[in-house]
């Protein structure tokens, strides 16, 4: 019998890869989007065009309105995205996102009676941010148990999957396109314009195009025209 | 030198009092309200009219429609809210209810600089909720140290204050009235109408008049006409 998994998917390079692992794992995955104030929403119609790509059971898109909150560069447009590698943890980590993700990935999964869910995190390339570690995913997994009805009438408890932690932006790359993940359907640029358009500048850009490279795959990404060559 | 601690602030009787002890403790109260597809706007309303009297720094609303999710009596009107006490987990549980709210919460206070949250859950009254027990509590301050950069840059980690997890609902009226919580304000029914009052029938109606009477202090609640006499 196929498992029901909930899967987090942003639009991006990482979460589009961790969807083809769910699928080729068997899984049947429910995708979760999450509106959060980011400052495009490029990013979540390719989430759209990569659920339907993998043929998610459902795609569902919660809003929160983090910009409530503020404290960085993503949700807060006084904040510029910088386009320089930053020393330390950079201006564009969201406060406790991971946090918050998997705690409405949990909701959904407790309601669907899934005990799976995935997440595009990676300790590697990222591992300016906190919530990308292996010690938070494990530490989110025993909270899962003790948080839900599930955990409390005993049974299996929950798995948070994060198939990617470990590996490089190349590694992603060559397994998404073994997986059949269409790469120029996704979008990581922190500031895509409103066509999905890449800056080509920032963080995000430039360790997805570095993948890219080193990978050994044509870089499909759509780049704005202010964008150096890579 | 005051410290400052983000405080959930549902608008309850509950969260009202949470808010109160903070206060006296020496706190400076940032107010978290989160406005999750809840049946009834006046709980929220509520929580506006007590954070004024608590004299908050700031109170902030932070939008998430966990309705697209579903699951729970509170957030789904295709399910009724019962009026007769339940065995096990009631269907007003919301799932992951307080994971949610606390990453929210964990997000603020890393932006405030705050390392304290307060929360008004309760082990005893409502020990149907798995997310309400001092185990809960305990796993989400072990992922906080490591989902944020707090935990990462080192330092002081974040203490989830919940003085009223082992209270009953009289011990908490009764600490509540010491402290100058109006509880007139307060909102606690699932199902209250548009001017906030109660229903004097659901699970959270029946706790709250029983706690006033145990407690020995007139209930200030106002009900619906159709509601029982206390």
């Amino acid at each position: 019998m196929k498992r029901n998994a909930v899967v987090l998917l942003s639009g991006g390079l990482d979460s589009a890869t961790t969807l083809a692992i769910a699928r080729s794992e068997g899984y049947e995955p429910y995708a979760l989007s999450v509106a959060y104030g980011q400052r495009h929403a490029a990013e979540l119609k390719a989430a759209g065009r990569v659920a339907k790509d993998f043929d998610v059971v459902r795609h569902q898109t919660i809003e929160v309105n983090l910009d409530a909150v503020g404290g960085s560069a993503l949700t807060d447009r006084r904040l510029a995205v910088p386009e320089a590698p930053t020393v330390g943890i950079p201006v564009t980590y969201v406060p406790a996102r991971n946090t918050l993700f998997l705690a409405l990935a949990l909701g959904w999964a407790e309601v669907l009676g899934a005990r799976d869910i995935f997440i595009g995190v990676n300790a590697v390339d990222y591992s300016g941010y906190p919530d990308c570690r292996p010690e938070f995913i494990a530490a989110f997994e025993k909270l899962a148990a003790l948080a839900t009805k599930a955990g409390v009438e005993g049974g299996e408890g929950f798995r948070v999957h994060a198939p990617l932690i470990r590996l490089s932006k190349a590694e992603i790359i060559r397994r998404g396109a073994e997986l059949g993940v269409e790469f120029a359907q996704t979008v990581s640029c922190y500031q895509a314009d409103p066509q999905g358009r890449a800056c080509g500048r920032c963080d995000s850009c430039r360790l997805r195009r570095e993948g890219f490279a080193a990978a050994g795959i044509a870089d499909p990404t759509r780049y704005q025209r202010r964008a150096p060559k890579g």
